[in-house]
């Protein structure tokens, strides 16, 4: 008889899991997505630094999935799983499964200094993405109206936190952006004189990658203008100025790439939890003991035969998440599950518009080739999420150009910076301005 | 010696006069505007309706004019005018001019009901059709995630307040999306199912065009499902209904396309005001009595020799822009200023995809060659704005094909819609939720 699979989230795991039970026999699949889109992570970033907008990738996870006509798409938020129950309770209303795939994903920390958030935006979703852009833009029309050197000077100042992939890709792309793209449109103030300080408190960059790959980004990046510190850990942010150890940098604008820790959902489930609050999972990527329920991407904490615990990256998702679709297929088929093998892709990371390094583990590429290398991989990636061909040549073009497509700062962000040196900017996130219209209403 | 001109706001007006007097001797600009982006208004809905996004019609001021080196583009809010003191206040301090243009535009207005703002959005900025995006795709989701029958068909009616191009533009389009883009995404509901009613004061749409034009685009607009209800005067919107005259319909999204009004910024000037609020201008265009403050675009109350004031077009702002411009360097050379002659383009509004209606004055059109006609008009004047080839291609692809390309939901308004049927969603706008990470900040 047809059985119900829930599948929360609709990022690389729970997608993948979807396609592969699209259309089978006997299987019915409700998709529960908070967002009523699947966005491509790997150019978050690119969002977040105008290069692209944000359409370009994000795509309504209805249409990927509408072929399929067993799977229903929902908007919503779960609240919390009653496993004995075999039900998911979410803001609107009940449903019950008989097998349930857990792939929330994580949401970036800081590590207790929840305080620093509204001064040091993350970047994990598509809103947030487009906040970092606001602050960067914002601040470089502040420093164009600014009297006061100071208030320029701050203005003009970008502090990225954390070395890993997503800072390097952030302070790599502002490099590059003030470098090539602002430069031109600006009458007061030099956007060359920029000061853009990528902050690592480990002692090197992209430390997941090999020694020499992460002092050849360092090279590239110090080439854009990007300074890089190690061995530096955040000791406060603050709204006008972040403290680096004993130092003390006046920017307007921090961006947060430190951390990560699995959504709050995990807290509530009662079951065991792992690394970065990520749920532990057996090697079938079950919960121990929850034969129905399976966990994929960044939510499981999956360790390999090696005992080394699999990393966040979009490839472990989409592995897992036909792992787990296979074995719920093959339990219709009432043949034996099969526990997961990762086959190690390797990783990549973006320096600016041209260099970037590449660890296929054996084989290492840097620069111009490995950019290209990172070009076509997401390129092709992307079109298999969306094949649109207006989206594909926008994304070439205004990638492969200097101009930077989407610099449109939305939500009037500006009347915060406006106040300044009052330094409202950093609060501004916290309670995004109402648009014109609606102001007499309040 | 130098002359300082003011120009304030990045409308058609502003901008062309900008361009008249970019790189001209002895002319020094300073353009403000509270957005850092001009903005095709004539596509807006389209962003509303998702069939572009938001950076394929917006395009940041600076580098519109990046190329002009005596012109300088400030980002902020206009304040007031001290005529005799020849200075504008701004959010960020005093600037003094030789010669200002005011070209603030309008905003719609609610005739006094400005009550009805948070359930009734309009259409003028950029946050407010990806406010209206959200509330149409956001009800699409209700629909499907709805148990009760009632909510359901609420969340399925759409109601467009207003007869006008933008009203007619906005109902054909949500027909459109609802006839041939949702069908096939939804399992649940049948979009098809859809109530899309115009409600027009009015005894008949398109009041501006030959009563023979406007009886065709209502029975195009009638093939697309939309219900148009004419000499119908709202009494009353509330959060989950409208009422027009003594009939009361539940739902969920009423949009606002019936009434415009000057800036607020006039009511300060102290000086005479028109129709709707806008500035009463001399022939040449000049608030009466001061030559060195010009107005233009929908701000200017300009009345014809046959005693007709201009409607608030596109052609008409962007004449006025450069009749300005031309009278500031006649000045400089020591000419004499000509009056404004406005050459009457004509008018055109669209219905769904493949029809509309022309107004060219000595001939008309109407139906799929009107449809063409609006289509190579809008790309021809689009494109003198962004050139950029992947805009272009995107623009035409996805406007060409079924598929609606930027149907993203951002700014997670799905929370407000799901305490359905308590109706906060009809709130939402007036406070937009903080983005996630934000959360705990609060």
């Amino acid at each position: 008889m047809t059985k119900e699979v829930i599948i929360v989230g609709g990022g690389f795991a729970g997608l993948k899991a979807a396609k592969v039970l699209g259309n089978k026999e006997g299987i019915q699949v409700t998709l529960i997505d908070k967002a009523n889109h699947h966005l491509f992570q790997p150019l978050l970033y690119q969002v977040a630094t105008a290069g692209l907008s944000q359409s370009d990738i994000a795509m309504p996870i209805r249409s990927i999935l509408s072929e399929f006509q067993n799977i229903k798409v929902l908007q919503g938020e779960v609240t919390g799983v009653d496993f004995d129950g075999r039900a998911v309770t979410t803001d609107f209303g009940t449903l019950t499964y008989d097998h349930l795939i857990l792939a929330c994903g994580v949401r970036h920390c800081y590590f207790g200094k929840e305080a620093w958030e509204p001064h040091a935006p993350g970047l994990k979703t598509l809103e947030q993405a487009l906040e970092i852009r606001r602050r960067i833009l914002s601040a470089f029309e502040v420093a164009e109206r600014a009297e006061d050197e100071t208030v320029r000077r701050r203005a003009l100042t970008f502090v990225v936190v954390g070395g890993g992939p997503t800072g390097v890709e952030l302070a790599g792309a502002i490099g590059e952006m003030t470098r090539y793209t602002l430069g031109r449109d600006f009458r007061n103030i030099d956007p060359k004189l920029t000061r853009i300080i990528l902050v690592e408190a480990g002692d090197r960059i992209l430390g997941s990658f090999p020694k020499k790959q992460s002092s050849r980004a360092t090279r590239d990046l110090e080439n854009l203008g990007v300074q890089v510190w190690t061995k530096s850990p955040v000791s406060e942010i603050g709204e006008t100025a972040i403290e680096v150890g004993s130092e003390k940098i006046e920017t307007m604008t921090v961006l947060w790439a430190a951390g990560i820790t699995a959504t709050d959902l995990n807290q509530g489930l009662g079951v065991e939890t792992g690394v970065q609050g990520r749920l532990v999972v057996d090697a079938c990527l079950n919960i121990p003991g929850r034969n129905d329920v399976f966990v994929a991407g960044d939510q499981a904490a999956f360790t390999d035969p090696s005992g080394k615990i699999l990393p966040c990256l979009s490839p472990v998702a989409i592995q897992q998440g036909q792992c787990i679709a296979e074995n719920i297929l093959r339990d219709q088929a009432g043949e034996s599950r099969e526990p997961f093998d990762y086959v190690d892709k390797g990783q990549m990371a973006t320096i600016g518009r041209s260099r970037a390094i590449v660890d296929f583990g054996f084989f290492r590429l840097q620069g111009f080739i490995a950019w290209l290398t990172w070009l076509l991989v997401h390129i092709y990636f992307i079109s298999g999420f969306n094949n649109r061909l207006s989206i594909f040549l926008k994304w070439c073009l205004s990638y492969l150009t200097n101009k930077k497509g989407a610099r449109i700062i939305s939500g009037a962000t500006w009347r915060f910076f406006d106040t300044l040196p009052a330094c409202e900017p950093c609060d501004a996130p916290t309670a995004p301005p109402t648009p014109e219209p609606f102001k007499k209403a309040e």
